[in-house]
C-alpha cells in the first residue's frame, strides 16, 4: 500500500490511523459480524456512536450546554438556504460580509430569502484582506451576521470574530474548524461540511443556540428545519450513518493528538513555514495580507506561469497529489487540514525549494 | 472475522463481495496512494467512478434517454418536499395514493406546498392491501400521482404500475428499486433512498423525465432544484462522494450477479419460500394480502407474542441479526434485499421452524 500526501482542498486527506480503524472494521463492527453502516441508525449500536460523536465534538470545541449540535446532509451550500429559512425569526433583512467565493454563494442564496445587507468586502482588493471591525456597519434590523471565517480559495482567514452585540452572528466555518481553537459562546451558529476537517462528504454539522430554533418561514422542508432536527437527535429521517460514525473517530484523532489547542500549534507551525518559504523565495508568491493567510489554505503562484504543469507533474511524482489551485483563481493551493502531517507540509517546501533552484 | 445475517430494514446489508473490495482499497484507491473518499469530486478519478455508476445504473434499469439520473443527498424523505417543489410546476393539487407509513409521510410534507387529494387508501384494513387500478380516481388538475410502491414497514408491495395517462407518475421505490425489473417510461419521476438496495445512507438516487424539469415553486433552495442538480451533473456541491462510489461498486456486482432480471428470480425464491415457512406453520402468520405481499420486506408474527423477545434473543445467538418489527408494529420483519443471501433465508426458516417445534 502507498499513501501519498494529499494537499486537496476538499474533500480532503483524513487521518491514516483513522481509515486503517475504518478498514480492519469495515466487514465486522465489534465483532457483531456487520458493518456500522449496514446498521439501523436507531440501533442501540449507531445511537451510541453518534451520540459518543457528539459528545467528543462538545469536548473538544467546548460548546456551551445552551447550544445543539445537529449532524445533517447536503453540504454547506444547504446551510445557504436553510439560515435565512431559520435564522430570520419574522425579520426580512441580513447582513453579509463578502470576502470571497463562498461567501458570494452564501450571499446568492439568501438573497432569495431576504433582503441582503453586504455590509462590507475584500472585494475591491480581489479579496486578499478581510474587513476590519470598525469596517463593519451592521443594519440596526438585521436578522443576524454572516460570515466566512475562511475562505478556502483565496486563502483568507478572519483574524478576529466580529463583534455583533445582539445581532446572532453566523459563521461558514467549513474549512477551520477544528484546526484552532474558537469561543463558540460569540456566535449565534456555526456550521462546517464535514469534508476538510471532520470526515467524508455528505455530512454537514450545525452548533446553534438554543434560543435561535423554531421560527421557520413558510414552505421550509421538513428536513432543512433545525428545530425538527435538533428535536429528533438529527434523526428525523435515516441519517449518513457512515460519515457520521468516520466523524466520531477523527474527533477521537483529534482528542488522542491532544485536542484542538495542540493540534493548533501544529497547524500554525505548518502554516508559518509554508509561508516563509514562499515569501523568502522570489519564485513563488502569495498575495494576501499577511494578517489574514490561512492556515489550512495556501493558495501561491509561480513567478513563471509557464511551469506551472512541470511544477505539478513533478510534485505528483513525488507524491505531492492535488496541488492545483482552484479553477476560478489558477496557480497552487495547498490545503493543509488537520490530517495533513507536518513531514507532508516539509516534504511541499523541500520541493518547492529544489524546483526553483533548478527553474529560478 | 464474523459476518452474520442482516435482515435490517434500513440501513441494511450490503453485498460481502462489496464490502470486500471497498475494504482492501479504502486506504489507497487504484494505487494513488490516497482514499476515493479523501479526493476531490472534481478529480478525473472521481468523475470517472462517478459517471461509470450513472451508466451502469442506466444498463441494470434499461433507463430511457430522456430521463435524467440525479445522485443527491438528504434521503427519501427530502424528496418528500422536494417533489411538490419541482414537479408542481404551475398546478395546485397533487394526488396520493395511501398504502401505509412511508405514503403518510410523503402525503403530510406535500400537504404543506399544495392541496393533497389522497384518491385511494388500504387504511380502512390496516394497510394489508393496495387499491386496485380501477378504485383509482384521479383528479382531472393534478400535477401528478404519487404512490410507495413498497412500503418497507407493513411489507406491503404493489403488483401493478398505476396507469395515469398524461398525469406524471412518482414514484417511492426506495427499498425495490433494483429488486426486479420495472419500466421506467411508465414513470415521471422514481427516487430511492441508497440505504436498501444501492448502498449506505446519505445518498438518494433521483430518474426524473427531463421535460419535467425547471418550474419550481418560489422558495425551493437550490439544491432542491432538479434542474440545477441535472445541469450540473449531481454537483451543484460536494456530493457524498464515497457512498457515490460504493453504490458504484454495488452497482457493478448486481452486474456481474446477471443483472436485475437474475437476482429478481433469487428475491422471488426468497420471498416465496419465507412466506410458505409462515403459512404452513400455525405458529407464524402474515396479514397482508397475498398478490401484495412484498418481496423485500416481511414481516411475520408470533401465535404467542410472549415468546417474541426469546425468539430474538435465539436469532440473534445463532448470527440472524435485526429481526424485530417496526417499533409502530411490532412482532418480527425480515428485510430480505438483494445483498441478503438466499442462504440467510434458508437458515431464518430452518430457525423459524426449529423454534416452533420447541414452543409451539
Amino acid at each position: 500500500m502507498t499513501r501519498n500526501y494529499n494537499f486537496s482542498a476538499g474533500p480532503s486527506a483524513l487521518p491514516v490511523d483513522v481509515l486503517k480503524q475504518a478498514q480492519e472494521e469495515l466487514l465486522d463492527w465489534h465483532g457483531l459480524g456487520l458493518s456500522i453502516m449496514e446498521m439501523s441508525h436507531r440501533s442501540r449500536e449507531f445511537v451510541s456512536v453518534a451520540e459518543e460523536a457528539e459528545q467528543d465534538l462538545r469536548d473538544l470545541m467546548q460548546i456551551p450546554d445552551n447550544y445543539k449540535v445537529l449532524f445533517m446532509q447536503g453540504g454547506a451550500s444547504s446551510q445557504f438556504s436553510m439560515i435565512p429559512m431559520n435564522l430570520l425569526r419574522g425579520k426580512k433583512t441580513a447582513d453579509y460580509i463578502n470576502t470571497g467565493d463562498w461567501s458570494k454563494k452564501a450571499i446568492k442564496e439568501a438573497s432569495r430569502y431576504c433582503d441582503v445587507n453586504v455590509i462590507a468586502t475584500s472585494e475591491e482588493n480581489n479579496f486578499t484582506s478581510a474587513p476590519r471591525q470598525e469596517e463593519l456597519k451592521l443594519s440596526p434590523d438585521a436578522a443576524y451576521l454572516h460570515y466566512t471565517p475562511n475562505e478556502t480559495i483565496r486563502g483568507v482567514e478572519f483574524d478576529y470574530i466580529p463583534e455583533t452585540g445582539d445581532v446572532p452572528l453566523v459563521a461558514d466555518l467549513s474549512s477551520n474548524i477544528l484546526s484552532r481553537p474558537i469561543d463558540v459562546s460569540r456566535f449565534g451558529m456555526i456550521y462546517a461540511g464535514a469534508q476538510k476537517n471532520i470526515g467524508p462528504a455528505g455530512l454537514t454539522v450545525v452548533i446553534v443556540r438554543e434560543d435561535l430554533l423554531g421560527d421557520t418561514l413558510p414552505g421550509t422542508p421538513s428536513l432543512y428545519d433545525y428545530k425538527m432536527t435538533a428535536d429528533a437527535g438529527s434523526m428525523v429521517n435515516t441519517p449518513p450513518t457512515y460519515g457520521w460514525y468516520l466523524a466520531g473517530l477523527v474527533f477521537k484523532w483529534l482528542k488522542a493528538q491532544g485536542g484542538v489547542e495542540a493540534i493548533s500549534e501544529i497547524n500554525r507551525r505548518k502554516a508559518e513555514k509554508l509561508y516563509a518559504a514562499i515569501d523568502e523565495n522570489p519564485f513563488y508568491s502569495n498575495p494576501v495580507a499577511h494578517n489574514v493567510r490561512s492556515w489550512m489554505n495556501v493558495p501561491f503562484i509561480l513567478d513563471n506561469a509557464d511551469l506551472d504543469k512541470q511544477f505539478l507533474v513533478e510534485a505528483e511524482a513525488l507524491g505531492l497529489l492535488n496541488l492545483p489551485g482552484h479553477r476560478s483563481v489558477g496557480g497552487m493551493r495547498a490545503s493543509i487540514y488537520n490530517a495533513v502531517p507536518e513531514a507532508g507540509v516539509d516534504a511541499l517546501i523541500a520541493f518547492m525549494q529544489d524546483f526553483s533552484q533548478r527553474h529560478g
